[in-house]
């Protein structure tokens, strides 16, 4: 376990989250976590940033409620992750870096915003986690991680492959991202992968397509056989030491553990599961990530939310600096 | 009262509703008040219709489930209006023609195909009342109107008055179809009006830009001192003898009626007083009609979709011919 | 006002609920308001009767949770009733009595097993305030009220007639007891009166029946124009000096006010109109009362729950002794 | 996996469910998963039957509203199952057959009703999937499935036995159909079982009776020690060659998975276990199917309706023609 | 009307809510009506302060939420004000001066800090409006108050009294603020009135020792004879000219138009009602307000908070300088 | 399987629960499984009583409401436990003991009625089952235990260790009991043992503290690499046969299973896993129990409080006299 005295005095020169026994949970910022503003602390080395746009959604709209949601969720957060054995808001500088305002009617114009908006983010922060929105934001997020690193391993968590070609002739929706990310090149086809994908698809050639465009895929139906620890060696051996983008679609959760999402399909992963896998990214040359989808219309007593900013905590705690154990 | 006994010969020669004494109302057809589909009656005095569009939402979506969510909550309608004299279903033909399906996605290309598909059922059928749907889709429908009419009169039931001219770019929103139709001419600036305005506007120059574009306003706080019957007495003046396009935002109703909905605004009418305003327009030369912004996912026990349901089924007995009361 | 040092010495010899002082509101017994079992108090000037009875439903189903829904949604009645001006726990005794077991599946048992377990109860009590359930269970009570009075004049709040004849081959369901109770001569047909009544019916027939099996209408869609004071005028003409029963289906009330109903009709009373409708009623010689079609699961915060509980506490101060202001 | 391309010419000559990139999955029938109506394939391989009863029911009703529900919660459903590599709506003809309209009041004649309304639709279909509806239309339909092909193994996946003798006198509700039907020679004694079963029973001699009506059982609680691997290999022995029907009560599943059902058991399977546990039952001689009592007054976000439509597409994909791996 | 023209201009000088024609509603800061903070704009006018604390509730406690729940419920609150005439936010500046963190166990500290806390922020800004939090919260704001203007009057929206006397011992609790408050002398005596009191109190003298404390009371049941125009004149009649605060229980509305309450009450406002008496306070010399008992998780799409929101909304507008109409 | 012939004539001189086939579940009493109540039975092995208090809640408020909630979700249990083969009402004397009237305003205070009130059940019982209220509660019982047994080992099932040291300056909270035990030498620190922990917390020392005050911990993570066979196997010896105090926070299971609480955390326990560990208890030898946190604001479908029924049930089980199976 990391010595707490010395991520204590690490913790001095930043700005943390609101001390709750100062300052009830129920009460103060609204940011997430409860962190400064990124505005506040002038440079973060990962900002949390709120993309809420959800005009590229098939069926149940919603999700650009989703970073407000997410940050009401996620006040629980305390500041020291146990199994980690560290403590995420200590050993990094975290900011909130509030939301991307862009256009709600077209996508186009919504994804260029989206990107330009990221970018003068990470002017003042080394890396993201966006949190959505509908899946549309995951391509001008890969854009940008590829203008800083090239092609990129994509470990992407989801219920859905997120591969197909257009919809209504929209080349570009919540269904699409990574076909257009692997089109564009953004993608490292030898690295990437799909966990949790399940549910019934258009057709065989769906598959087939989504190999040819550089995913292996780990079915929601094999979690029961391969269990966390299989999962994750699979991942890792996939990803390998590739800079690797993280995108988390809730639906990835089973309906009963985030029902507030878009396109929820049974069957899929508990969130003990997810957190488990998620603690198991520890090493990995992580560029970014993002936590999408989340529709609170359909979400009960912030189970999704609570769900989100969970996996945003985990993913915050992989991206810090591992310090040797006492 | 109408002749009970006349009704029932008239409504011989037509398709009515599934008998409830037979089919119970949780059984049976998923139709506007389980009334036939237009195929299977070939032609319609009035055809109800779907468009289950809700790209031109600017705050909660959802309105996308409007159409199934007040078919599903029309299941109660029985066969006669008692406080009209008359059975609607049984002195003209009604029928349900289903859903158009357009573009999710592109807001200008999905109001071509409304203003298409609506045309198609049009020659199928004398007259539509609309279920939408967000209400960006009364500016196609106006255009029809027109095509049918020349300009028309709008009677408009909303908090809003959607006379807005832009937003982030779009000139065709949810906000705005009233200035698009008033500007394109589709509106008799002479004989338009809306009721139920309240709640705070963008600046003083909204209502100035309004009256330009040709409506007067009733507005909701008005009512408690007007009364239904003052306020009808002023819509019958302003309207006259024009052709009338109504138009149904359900948000003109207080929040406590009609939760459902993408924009609301506390201070709304009751729905006693909308349904009586609504049985006042008989004798009015009713063109067509949509009622709109029904958001299922914010809907609690079908109280917005019962409240949809019940003022299409009073704007069908309305558009019904009276019979002389015996 | 009456004499609050008077009312405080007659309460003196009975017992009332449970004091919120000492025990809080969400502690303590689960009877109506808190108040003693009847078989605590041996013998109640008036009894509070469960009937959790609903295969008569027609629609939405669930009225068999009504009574214990009631009775959770009534632990904040306090025991001054300020604009009656008097205490009706201390002016009279009241307890509850309990639910009635009644066969779940087949009507006609279970509407003989009401008449026989309502009878009992009366042995112990003088009056009863019954809790559907749904409006089945009016019929058996009616026939004890005829037993016990001869025919009687039924003031009925309901959104429907509830005078049909039968329903998939049933005479007695939840649309029926009137013209049962009338055919069997229960009713008194001078003076029985409906208030509330609204929305589509079978056909104009429905009402030539309901007025030969006596009973007038008060419309809901009449109540703005009437004004509580006027409609109360209507109802005390009717009823006049006839003994009466009282009974309220919850649908009387907009669904707005009462969304948990199993075939809710918009356009319907304000719980203000409902509640000032009832204190109107005192000085009538009320044979005893029901509050029928409370459905929670279709509830929300306890809506419908506490609506029918301050309906059942009005009764409670219309039927006890009215004494002399001071 | 099986050649696409093979599936494809398949299904040319079927009609297949309304295509999603056509109309919008929110848009376009009400049918199950945007299927056909089996009026308008004229005869269907398998068709999906609506039973909305629930009369049955001894504690929350409303399953009733399962069928509509079921369908609602279906559009998501896609054409191919890459699990089982096959598209089960292109290899066989399915159709969805609408509602029966049985008596709501009385048991005995919907079970009449119920079991002459399946055997008109078997006129024009080769097998049923039948939604509920309570457990009680489970025994019109084994007796059905007896007049086919002589006594067959039931598959009952349910946190409940069902074998209960009677209930109020009532000798068939929801909880006896097992029961009534091992009494009068539907069941295969040698094959039948019971998964999923938890909670607690009356007495030890439930087990007792059970075990002579001729019902094997795997308990919740052993699905842990078990896996899906072992309960699988379990039920394939059991049920053998034999002929077997398989009734899914949602509430095998854990209330969390299955909030929406009447009679919830905690400890139950995963919506994932479940899916997979259908997948296996490939190759078994499956004479019919039902799923039932979804209760939607309580479910949330569709959850209880997802699962039951995604266990009735396994269902589905098991029952059509397995076709060889390519 | 007043000119937009001098409104726009005075503006120049101030901060004003975020435009929502540039960021989305459902995006951008979590503030009041999307105001800037307090600390971004140095000084106020009025400032909108939260107080977190529900420690006083007797029954549904949550009202800890509120502060949070009225903010994410005023995204859609716009500039102008139509019935007033003027743009709150442009003719003084508003700014939200977030939460008052105060000890969420001991009712005596958190009054103290609650006193303290609003009295550092008035050192920044002229008024405060007040979003509780439970009733408790109106005595150190009356403190403040009187400390500011000696005895005010105090104008209570509520379906109760709040001077009960104590509760469990405790002589601070959300039901008797009012009258601690008048026992210290900071009521005004000959000024002060409950607006929309109603149901059941615990005996006749809380009303004589209502008196006593030195308040008026306009009953919820008056409403529908004396109209708005009838409680408002009574009401102006009692204020006066005296400085007078405002405290508004957010449960004299009827539960239907604020189920998101910890006591509710049937037969109250409307929210229409509350809007144009709050309308009416123009003019008065209000010291400043509240907003409390607002529980979010009683609530039903943002019902009770958008209530709140728009009660502030009419508050700000009323504190304004009132322009003379052009 | 023991001898359910034994078990029943046993029970012949128990007061068991009322029979659900003379009165429907939906009917009767209140009390918890519908058993007497202690006034009724005299004197019972185990007591189930209610402590309906949430005054040191540190988030979402609300279990004072919690007796009630899980008394009306364990109406469905049926008195035999087919897994344990034995029925817990018939083999001991069961009685539900009402609730404690305890201050909701201060802790202290509180905390010392519970005690008392909790003594003078025992004077009439064996043992207790207390269902919260907040964890506050845990302390005041087990001063009571170690009055009785001296110091107890604590078997506690919860998401968080509740051994933090003061919040806001109270000592007592549901944050804290555990510490004030183990200080004032209430707890056996050789056998004492927190279950399902997981989530973040406030710092490392948190967890050497908690050693340090006698607890071992089996993280939340690591339930599905040791199975319930090995936790179960870990319990138990670390209970070893020390007198034993099980407190069981529903926050123990995952939101998904229990949404109805407090302070949510994901990633936690099935519902099958919990009562397969409750039923692990068998031998152990129990002191008394602990089901706190149920928050039914947050609830949904009665989820939380069938959960809390059901372990209920289970530790009613384990305590029951363990027959000799037949």
């Amino acid at each position: 376990m990391a010595s707490a005295h010395a991520l204590a005095s690490a913790a001095e020169a930043r700005r943390t989250p609101v001390d709750a026994t100062r300052v009830p949970r129920f009460a103060g910022p609204a940011t997430f976590a409860r962190l400064p503003e990124l505005d506040d602390v002038g440079r973060a080395d990962v900002a949390v940033l709120g993309v809420p746009f959800d005009a590229g959604t098939s069926y149940r709209p919603g999700a650009r409620f989703g970073p407000q949601h997410v940050r009401a969720s996620s006040k629980l957060l305390r500041p020291y992750n146990p199994v980690m054995g560290l403590a995420p808001f200590d050993v990094q500088q975290v900011a909130d870096a509030g939301d991307i305002a862009c256009n709600p009617f077209v996508i186009d114009e919504a994804v260029r915003e989206i990107e330009a908006g990221a970018r003068a983010v990470l002017d003042h922060a080394g890396r993201l986690i966006t949190i959505g929105g509908d899946h549309t934001i995951a391509l001008p997020l890969l854009r940008l991680a590829h203008d800083q690193r090239g092609p990129v391993a994509v470990l992407h968590f989801d219920a859905h492959l997120d591969t197909w070609d257009s919809y209504f002739g929209s080349p570009v929706t919540h269904g699409t991202p990574f076909r257009r990310a692997s089109e564009e090149g953004l993608v490292d086809k030898t690295a990437s992968i799909h966990v949790g994908v399940r549910g019934p698809l258009y057709s065989a050639v769906d598959l087939q397509d989504d190999a040819v465009l550089g995913f292996q895929v780990i079915g929601g139906h094999q979690l029961d056989d391969l269990g966390v620890a299989g999962a994750l060696d699979q991942i890792l051996r996939r990803v390998g030491t590739a800079p690797v983008y993280v995108s988390i679609d809730i639906d990835v959760l089973d309906p009963a553990c985030a029902p507030g999402t878009g396109t929820p399909e049974p069957g899929g992963l508990t969130s003990r599961e997810l957190l488990r896998l998620l603690r198991g990214l520890a090493g990995l040359d992580i560029v970014g990530a993002d936590i999408v989808e989340v529709a609170p219309a359909y979400d009960h007593a912030e189970l999704t939310g609570l769900a989100a900013a969970h996996a945003a905590y985990e993913l915050l705690s992989v991206m810090a600096p591992q310090e040797p154990v006492s």
